[in-house]
C-alpha cells in the first residue's frame, strides 16, 4: 500500500496552474493511464487545454468550475469530469484553491 | 464533457459499504480500468477485501483509515491509496461518511 498526495509530489507551473506529474514518482509500476495532480489557485483559472487523450478529472478539494465552449459546470469535491478527446476545457477556482487528480489515456 | 458523482450513481450494498459501479453508467465509452464509487458510513468499515487487480482508491470526502496487515494509514480527502494485487485491506470512516472513487485494473 502506498499513499500519494499532492503534498508529496514534485510541483511545477504549467498551463497557468500547478502540476504534479505522477511520472516523477518512482516505483509506481505500470498504470494503464497517465496521471497528474493539478492545483488551480483561489480565483485563478487554467489556460485553455485540449489534447487527444480522454481525461478523467477528479475534484478532491475546492469548488471548481469546468467550462467547455459555452457550457459551464460546477464541480464540487467528489465530482469526476470526463472529457472527450480534443474537448477544449478551462478549469476555474472560486474562493478556495482547487485540487484535482487528472487521469488521461488515448482512446482505443 | 460529462459530470459523474456518487449522487447520480446506482447504489447497492456490498462488502459492508455502499457501492456505485461505473459499469451501470451508459455511454461512458471504453476505459482502461474498472471504476466504482464507495461510501463507508460514519464510524463504519468495509469487510476485508483482496483481489487480483491493482487498486487506486481516491478519497474525495471524509477522513478514511486504510489498514493493511498491522499498518494503519490516515487518508484524508485528496489521498490516493495504491494497493497491490492481493493486498488485503480494510477501509474505516471516522465521524463523517467516507467517499472514495476506486479504480482497478489487472497488472500486465
Amino acid at each position: 500500500m502506498r499513499k500519494l498526495t499532492m503534498d508529496d509530489a514534485e510541483i511545477s507551473s504549467e498551463y497557468g496552474i500547478n502540476i504534479g506529474r505522477w511520472s516523477r514518482y518512482s516505483g509506481l509500476g505500470e498504470m494503464p493511464f497517465g496521471a497528474m495532480w493539478c492545483e488551480v489557485p483561489a480565483h485563478g483559472q487554467s489556460s485553455v487545454d485540449s489534447h487527444p487523450e480522454v481525461e478523467l478529472a477528479v475534484v478532491v478539494a475546492g469548488d471548481a468550475t469546468f467550462t467547455v465552449g459555452e457550457r459551464e459546470v460546477a464541480a464540487p469535491p467528489g465530482s469526476a469530469m470526463l472529457l472527450d478527446p480534443h474537448e477544449s476545457h478551462v478549469i476555474r477556482a472560486r474562493d478556495m484553491p482547487v485540487r484535482i487528480l487528472s487521469l488521461y489515456w488515448l482512446p482505443e
